[in-house]
């Protein structure tokens, strides 16, 4: 296994809130409401949920390994905290509250001057036990890709009758 | 089952190249290069794909249907051509061919007028038979939602390693 490429990782990163934004910013009500059922999410809330994370979770993570490494365990997340924290704001505002905390912390790990051996440095996860500072950032970016995806297959999911017999060659209506 | 509206269909039509260019545009070779594996498509291969389509796919069937109706099945497509018809050509010229044949195209939809009768006309499909002109539309849709889909998880495989014990967890790497 090659070594993490932060600035690799970070290519992912910085695009993401760009991609959102020229997804879903403007849709009608109707695409903004859309969800995959009870208890699943419509794209305003994962938005809403990278904004809260964004807070909570990356950066924080990452100072605790470089800090204080496996002795203090990350703290939990709370998955659905944004409910709360950014209740009532529109699409476009939590757009923005996500660019922002996303610029901000990539400012933080570029002033974090990672090296190899900084990547290698471990900390403690609740379920898994030791975890190195490459895997979160490479969780970082990927955890954007999951969430995009999801919102892709949310939007989609919208006309999986409408498409007709065409749902058989399109892939993303098959996925739960 | 209610009505397919043009106007919702058209809002995803119509952010897909820019969403794509938010994603993709000025990833480093790498990035650029991943694919799932054998006979899998990269990142700029499937925008070539998209690319190609809007030149002999969904306005030429819609034209088909509304002219013909299902006296004359719609011309087969050819998922690949594009590897001949766009060899050579950059992400970057990649990315200009979709955005300018989706405006054309969004224009000559524009230009069709659609009524809900319009709408409930039919065409021949090789595999399917008998579809609605609301189907294809809805379809149009929807392919660009598979593809940016498939985008996002070609990319997120990348990671698939380097995210360690925390795959669990993500969504996109799990699925195929």
């Amino acid at each position: 296994m090659t070594a993490l490429s932060v600035a690799e990782a970070r290519q992912i990163l910085e695009r993401t809130p760009a991609t959102l934004r020229a997804l879903l910013a403007g849709l009608s009500p109707p695409w903004l409401a859309a969800n995959e059922g009870p208890d699943t999410w419509s794209p305003p809330e994962i938005v809403a949920h990278l904004a809260d994370l964004e807070e909570t979770d990356w950066v924080t993570r990452a100072r605790i390994i470089l800090e204080e490494g496996e002795g203090r365990p990350f703290p939990p997340i709370d998955r659905v905290a944004f409910r709360t924290k950014l209740a009532g704001k529109t699409l476009e505002q939590l757009l923005t509250v996500f660019t922002e905390r996303r610029a901000g912390n990539l400012r933080a790990l570029e002033a974090m001057k990672l090296d190899p051996a900084d990547l290698l440095r471990t900390g403690t996860h609740a379920t898994f036990g030791s975890v190195t500072l490459a895997q979160l950032v490479a969780t970082w970016a990927v955890h954007d890709l999951t969430h995009l995806a999801q919102i892709v297959r949310v939007l989609a999911k919208r006309y999986d009758a409408a498409v007709g017999p065409w749902k058989e060659f399109l892939g993303v209506l098959k996925r739960g």
